[in-house]
Order: structure tokens, then C-alpha cells, then sequence
């Protein structure tokens, strides 16, 4: 079964109205905000990964899908596997346990997220890690990815392709080691999301990519998007690694991982966190690509596509 | 690590005081109660256990936590992996999935607890599935495990050691099909946990034993508690599939999976759900056994103990 084909099942069962049809990242329970990741190892992450690290996103990712609805962290649920030592030759798995607990305490503490509960299960020698984190958080106004409007400009926090030129260099590639915290230690836009929710007509994060997150956001508020490259912001240290051409600027903007805040926002309106302006909401659908006015091809993929 | 490391590496980060220390089956929120449940393939249920039974017990033990708090099941949130099929011999994992929705659309209908959201990932296709559902209840009053006082009776609803009974012939052992029911679809108590919530003291369900859970609301109380095994609980299939000896009794009340609730009242107060009292509470600690007022050695295991 597809990922698709099971969330169309689920949406066949008894769904509740906070579910948002299952077609957002979030669910609503009054003023709580829910969402939960499951990262399974060798797929979301290396086996090879420093454990702290992978504690760390699991906690980033989370909270961003909160900083997009504008949502303060309540608490977490963590769902822990602890995996028996193989014998002969043990791996000492409890060193993995304790550098996970050392990056989640670090996670928590900065982004002011206690633990709720959880479970914790064992798991025989040699099964991958899978490892599930649920946050919760509380928003008075929770924005959707739906609420674009046409005329509506489309803004971007932060630079992209950071996190994209840090997966490269992690696995070998030389550069600078900001690049790299960018992949390992994304930072929510909890700050930026609560600045922004009470403003924007939609908002969602940038986990797959840009364009593709762009993609969708227009298609779940039915409409078209029209994303100027030029203006997608990148980094000096991006610009370093990468440099400035229409292929650097194409590989920032299908790369993942930025966990930067995407928003559409009237025209004329100020955004009340910095923020770039990098396109424009129209009646329509699908996503064009400009560089300052001159038409460009879309590229072959525009992010990271979930397999099934 | 084992579990009880891992649990005091998690109470030195940082804690909700809703967590209550990690020592409750689940958490609070405000009027929101949060449990959540992971189960492993191979170390919670067998592989060639039926699907839809699988996500039946899921969902019942999560409820069943629940219910010991009196909470009215709000929705649940499930994280589920979708196994690649293992070349060259597909081993049809998608009607694995299609029998576990069958079983937990049953479940959720049944109980009145609509889907919220969660996350579906990827699986290698030899790693054993790991299976999260974390439930939502509404609660005014939600009793904790701690809560018993000297002189307490201790009470238990329904009947102990069917689930036990039902395990063995799920492995083969010939007996009645109500036994098997009560260990692959247990039923929840969430209309008697409602009901039994505003008078009790403590209350918790019965999932590794009744002596094991019994003298953990003892420990957790800081009380001493003595258990009448004349008194304890059985169906009359129980009593026709393993007999009415001091023996088949201990097998009852050191059997896992009841899903009954045990719980603290004054003494002299009825319980305002069909319950059957087995117990008191005393000042002092540890639990005592007896036969109708004849003193009983404790069994070697009083229940289920989880591993490390």
C-alpha cells in the first residue's frame, strides 16, 4: 500500500473535524495545536548519524509544523524503542540512548518543550529504530496552508538551500560547518510564527522544498503561485558553497530541510517578522518559475516527493 | 539501557508538570487527558497474529487508560509504517494494512473515537513494524494510581483471567471463543471508568495482573494492601476452561491483558459501576495474599513484568 492509498483509507474512517481531512500538518483541538513525526532509521536518518543530532530534528521538525500554526510549544510524547545489544559482538546500543537523551535535553530546554509521556518499548538486536515525537501547542489563531487569496503576495523567513548544501556535506563533500548546523540543528521559526499567524492568510513550513511546499500551498488554496528565483533568498555562506547562478539558486529552492516559514500575506501589508517576498498568489492553478520576469522551465523535481 | 534507566534519564529533562513524574499511565492537560501506546512486532504481538486484531488491542489498551481515568475518548492520533514488500517472494504486506484498517475502523467506531492525525513512514521490508496510537480524553475528575487511602476497599470490575485463558488458545490450547475474544478484542471500560471516576480514591486498569497492578496503586499510595483470592472475579468460562482451584485462581490473578479497572473506595461506599470487592488498603506497605482468611504465600511472578 502507497502512502497515498492508506491516507485515502484513513480518510475513509471516522475522522474528527481537528483532523482538517488529514490534509494539513497540524490538527486542531480547540486551541491546541497536534502534530507528530516518526523518523525510522535508515530512511529519515543514518544509522551512522550522531545520535543528538537525530534527537534534535525529531524535536525541530515537530515544532516547526507548530511554528506554523503560530502555536507556543505546550509538551512532547516521546515513543522510544530501545534496542537490545547484538550478540557477539555488542554495539553497545545504550551509548546511542544516551547521546539521543543528551541532544533531546538540549532540543527541549532551547525550544521550552517539557515531556508529557510517551512510551518506551524494546526492540530485538538488529530491527531499525523508530522512533515517534508528539507536540503539542497552544494558538489562538492557527492558520491553515488553504487561506491564500489571489492578489496575495507569498513570503519566505530566513535564506534557503542551507540545509541542502549541509546534507551534501555531510555526506563528504567539503564546506562551512554553518552549512552543515543548518541540516543538523534546523531551527523552528517558533518566534516568527507567532509574530506572523495573526497576519497571514495561509502558512505552512518548508520541509520538502521550496517550490514544492510553494506547490501546495496554491493547490490546497486553489490556486496559482508565481515564484520569482531571483528573489528566493540565500545565504553568503549558501552563496560561498554553491555560488549565485540560476542552478545554485534551482538547487536551494527544491532542496529540503530549510524548516523556514512559507506565508501568503495581503499586498502592501508589512510582515511582522523579516521575511522576503518571493512571488505572488493569482486565480488558476500550478506553480510558474521566473528569473526577474524572464520565464523559466520548472525543474524536474521540486523537492523531496514521499515515497509510498 | 533498560527501561526503568532510560525513564530516570527522561525525569531529569525537562518535565510538564502534567507528566506527573512519568509515573501515571498517562498525562494531563487541563481537562485533557494523554495516553499513548507503541507496540513492536515480534515483541508486543506475533507477526501471524490477525491484523485486525492487532489494531483492535491497540486501540483498546490506549482507551483502556483512558478509562481509568474516566475520560470520554476525544480522538487518537496513529503512526504507522508501511512495509516494502520483500523481493523475490512479496510477502503482500498491503493486505496486512487493509486487515489492520478493517480492525481499527471497528475499533474506532466502536468506541467513539475519531482519527486526529499522526504520521505514516516507510519500512525496510524485513524491519519488524512499530506501531504508535496516542489517545485523547476529556476528563473533570481524573483519579491517579496514588490516591488509595488506609481502610480503602479495593475493588475490581468484571472478570480476571479470561484474557489469560484466551492467550493459551490463541497458541493452541483448545477452549471457549468468549476466552479468545477477551484476549484478542479487550473491551475498554470507559461507561464504568465515567461512572466510577468522581468516588474513587485511586484508580488504574489492570493490564499485567491483578496482584502485580494491585500492589503497584499500593506502592504508589504508600499503603500496605491485602487481597482475598475467594473473592476475585471469575467468568464461568473461565471457571469451565480452567477449574475453580487456588491454582486456577492465582493463574487469573497473575494473567495479563484484562483491561479491567481496579480501584480505591471508602469503605461502606457502592460503587457506581457493577464491581466486585477483593481488597483493603491498610497502613504499611507490600501486598498480602489470602484464601477466605487462610494466608497464602505470594506467587513467584504477580504479573506481566516489562523487560529492559
Amino acid at each position: 500500500m502507497t502512502e497515498a492509498e492508506f491516507l485515502a483509507a484513513l480518510r475513509a474512517l471516522p475522522l474528527h473535524p481537528g483532523a482538517l481531512g488529514l490534509r494539513d500538518d497540524a490538527a486542531r483541538l480547540g486551541r491546541l495545536v497536534l502534530t507528530s513525526d516518526t523518523l525510522v532509521e535508515g530512511v529519515h536518518y543514518l544509522a551512522s548519524d550522531p545520535p543528538g543530532d537525530v534527537a534534535w530534528k525529531l524535536v525541530a521538525t515537530n515544532l516547526s509544523d507548530l511554528a506554523a500554526k503560530g502555536a507556543v510549544p505546550v509538551g512532547v510524547m516521546l515513543n522510544y524503542p530501545l534496542r537490545a545489544a547484538s550478540p557477539p559482538a555488542p554495539t553497545a546500543p545504550a551509548d546511542w540512548d544516551t547521546a539521543f537523551l543528551a541532544g533531546l535535553a538540549e532540543a527541549l530546554t532551547a525550544f521550552a518543550a517539557p515531556i508529557l509521556g510517551g512510551d518506551t518499548v524494546s526492540l530485538p538486536p538488529h530491527a531499525p529504530r523508530v522512533i515517534t515525537l508528539t507536540a503539542l501547542g497552544d494558538a489562538a489563531h492557527a492558520p491553515t496552508r488553504s487561506g491564500a487569496q489571489a492578489g496575495d503576495a507569498l513570503w519566505v523567513t530566513g535564506t534557503i538551500g542551507d540545509a541542502g548544501a549541509g546534507l551534501a556535506i555531510a555526506q563528504g563533500q567539503p564546506g562551512a560547518a554553518e552549512l552543515l548546523a543548518a541540516y543538523r540543528r534546523p531551527q523552528p521559526q517558533l518566534a516568527a510564527g507567532q509574530a506572523l499567524a495573526p497576519q497571514v492568510h495561509a502558512m505552512m513550513d518548508v520541509s520538502d522544498g521550496l517550490l514544492i511546499d510553494a506547490q501546495r500551498m496554491a493547490a490546497a488554496s486553489g490556486l496559482a503561485v508565481a515564484i520569482d528565483l531571483a528573489q528566493v533568498p540565500l545565504s553568503d555562506a549558501y552563496r560561498t558553497h554553491a555560488g549565485d547562478t540560476r542552478a545554485a539558486r534551482l538547487a536551494a529552492a527544491t532542496a529540503g530541510d530549510d524548516y523556514q516559514l512559507l506565508f501568503a500575506l495581503p499586498p502592501h501589508r508589512t510582515p511582522a517578522a523579516p521575511a522576503t517576498r518571493i512571488g505572488v498568489f493569482a486565480p488558476g492553478e500550478g506553480l510558474t518559475l521566473h528569473d526577474a520576469g524572464t520565464p523559466l522551465p520548472l525543474p524536474a523535481a521540486l523537492g523531496y516527493q514521499h515515497g509510498g
